[in-house]
C-alpha cells in the first residue's frame, strides 16, 4: 500500500498532513458551521429549556467492520443512547479517534462515513474532534472516543436510582445479538441464521415510550455484561428486589444456537440497541404499546417486576419453573465487544 | 506482579471487577455527587449565564510519567486550556481511559490520583467517565480522553478568526518546555539545567488576562506543531499577516541547548501550559500587565505584530535582522508528545 493510502505518525503531529486529514476526512463527512470553523473549542446553542446530560465512552471494538455495523456506528449509538437513558434528548458530540500508523485511510473514512451517517439518523451534530496517531503496534487499528450532550426536557425524572416496589420491568427487544454477531465474525464462525448487531440510536424510542409513559422511573441500556448485569445495578442502586420471567425475554433463535454452541449464556452478552424500561405498573400497557409501534421495540415484552423482598438481588424464575438468583458477570465473557 | 496488581482484561467487562475498579480507583480519588450516581449520563446544573463551549482531546503521551507531570495532569490541563481558549469558564470534564491488560494498577492510582488534583487547581469537576481494557500489546500502557464544558461569560468573543491588523501578538511565556522534557526523558538523555514539562491549566490566567483587556481577539495555546504552526493557523483563519520578532520570544537556556544538541527549532515544540493572545493595541499594556502579575505568566512578552500584508503568512525577523517565511510544521517532529 503507498504511503499516502495509510495513516502516518505525521497525521497526528498538529501540522500540515493533520490539517488535510482533518479537511480531507473529517470535514468532508461531518461538516457543519460549528465543527468547520475548527476552534479549540466549539460554541453551542442550545435551544429550548432543560437540565443539561452529559456522557462519555470510548469504543476499542474488535473487528472494526461486523454484521449490522462497525466502530463508527457503535460510537455514536452507545453515546446517544447513554443519554438517552437519562430521558435527555442528544443534541452534540465531539470524536476523539487514537489511529495506529499504518491504518488504510479507506477503513478510517469508511468508518468516518458510517459515524456521519450514524449522527444524522439520530439527530445529533459533530461539532468538536481530536486526532491522535500512535507507532504500529501501539493500539489495535483504531479506537474512538464520543462525549455527548443533551437536554432533559422539563418533567423527566428517570434515574437508576428511581425504581419502586411494583414497577414494571419492561425490555424493548431480544437480547445478545450485538455480542454474538461481533464473537462469531472475530472468530471466523458461521451459524445457520444471521447474527446481526442490533446497534442502533435509541432516542427516538425513548422519545415514543416518555410520551406514552411520562412517569417512566427508570431507564437502562443493557450494554456490556448483559441484561443480568444492568438489572443487579439497577436493584442495587434502587435498593429493590427484581424479578424476571426467563420466558418472557425475547431471543432470536439464531443467538440462542450461537449461544449454546459457544457455551455463553445470552442474559450476560452485550446488546447496544436496546432498553430496560422500569415503570409504574398503571403505565406499563401504554409504554409496552408505544414500544411495539416504533421500528426498534417490535420485540418489547414485559419480562418482570420491581419487588420489596431481597433488596439489591435479582431473582430468575426459570422456564423449568425453578427460581435462582441471576448474578452480575463475574469475570468477563467477551472482551473488546465495544 | 500478583494478578490482583495489575489490570485484567475483566476490569473492562462491565461486571464486578468493573464495579470495583472504579469503586476503588475512580470514585475513591475524583468523588462528588454528580459522578457517585453512576448513571449512564450525568445532569449538570449551570450556574449563570452564558454560551456552552465544548472540547475534546485524547491523550497518548509517552512515557506516562514526565518531568513536570504525567498523563493524567495533561488530560486535566489540555481541556481545560482548549475551553479557555474561547474565552470560557472550565466547569465540568468527562474522562475515558482506554487501559492496557497487564497496567499495574499503582500506576492507574498515580495518575488518576494526579488527574483528580490538577482537575481541583483548574476548579473544574470529573462529572462521567467510561473505562475500557484492551489485551495485552493493542495498547501502549494507558490513553485517556478528557472532553469538557464552560461557560463563555457574556460580552467574551474570542476566536481564531477575529485577528485584525494593527493587534499585538503576546505569548504568555517561554516555549518548547514540555516536547523537550518528553523527548530527552523518553530518550534517556540528560542535559545540564532542569527541562521541566509548563503543563497548568490556563484558566485563571486567562480570566486575569480577559479582565485587563476585555476586547481580546484571539487566545489559543501553542501544543502540536508549536509556536510556528499556531501563528500559521491563525494567520489563516484570520486572513491576516504576522510578524514575529524572533528576539522577544522567550527561551529557556535548557530548551535552547537542548534543542541545538538534538537539532530541533523550539518553535516546532508542544507546549501545555503558554498563551498566544492577540489584542486590539490599546490593550496591549494592560494585557502584558496582567499576565506577568500571574504566576503562570511571569516570562509574557510582547512578540509581534498583526498586519495587512501577506494574510495567511507569518514571517520571522531574525535575531540576524533578516526575515523569513515561518511555515507551518510539516511531517513529524516529535510524535506522542500529548
Amino acid at each position: 500500500m503507498a504511503s499516502q493510502d495509510i495513516v502516518l505518525l505525521a497525521h497526528g503531529s498538529g501540522g500540515t498532513l493533520s490539517h488535510e486529514l482533518v479537511e480531507q476526512v473529517f470535514v468532508k463527512h461531518l461538516a457543519n458551521p460549528i465543527l468547520s470553523a475548527l476552534e479549540d473549542a466549539s460554541l453551542l446553542q442550545l435551544e429550548g429549556e432543560g437540565r443539561l446530560a452529559f456522557t462519555t465512552d470510548s469504543y476499542v471494538v474488535r473487528p472494526l467492520f461486523f454484521p449490522g455495523g462497525d466502530i463508527g456506528r457503535l460510537a455514536v449509538c452507545g453515546t446517544v443512547n447513554d443519554l438517552s437513558m437519562r430521558g435527555a434528548v442528544p443534541l452534540f458530540l465531539s470524536v476523539g479517534f487514537i489511529l495506529e500508523e499504518g491504518l488504510p485511510l479507506a477503513d478510517l473514512e469508511r468508518i468516518v462515513s458510517s459515524l456521519a451517517q450514524t449522527a444524522q439518523e439520530a439527530g445529533v451534530q459533530v461539532v468538536t474532534g481530536d486526532t491522535k496517531v500512535v507507532e504500529r503496534g501501539n493500539a489495535d487499528g483504531l479506537f474512538i472516543n464520543t462525549a455527548g450532550i443533551g437536554l432533559v426536557p422539563p418533567g423527566v425524572e428517570v434515574g437508576a436510582s428511581r425504581a419502586r416496589p411494583g414497577d414494571c420491568v419492561l425490555l424493548s427487544g431480544a437480547v445478545g445479538d450485538h455480542g454474538l454477531a461481533i464473537m462469531t465474525q472475530r472468530e471466523g464462525l458461521q451459524f445457520e441464521g444471521a447474527l446481526r448487531s442490533d446497534c442502533a440510536p435509541l432516542n427516538t424510542l425513548v422519545q415514543a415510550l416518555l410520551s406514552a409513559a411520562p412517569h417512566t422511573h427508570v431507564l437502562r441500556d443493557p450494554t456490556r455484561g448483559g441484561l443480568a448485569t444492568t438489572l443487579n445495578e439497577l436493584a442495587g442502586q434502587s435498593s429493590v428486589g427484581i424479578e424476571i420471567d426467563e420466558d418472557a425475554i425475547p431471543l432470536h433463535e439464531a443467538v440462542r444456537a450461537a449461544s449454546e454452541l459457544l457455551g455463553l449464556d445470552p442474559l450476560y452478552v452485550a446488546n447496544e440497541g436496546k432498553l430496560v424500561a422500569i415503570v409504574p405498573p398503571e403505565e406499563a400497557e401504554a409504554a409496552l404499546a408505544a414500544m411495539r409501534a416504533h421500528p426498534l421495540g417490535s420485540e418489547a415484552a414485559l419480562i418482570g417486576r420491581v419487588v420489596d423482598e431481597h433488596p439489591g438481588r435479582v431473582i430468575l424464575r426459570t422456564i423449568l419453573g425453578t427460581s435462582r438468583i441471576l448474578e452480575m458477570l463475574a469475570g468477563e465473557q467477551l472482551p473488546r465487544i465495544c
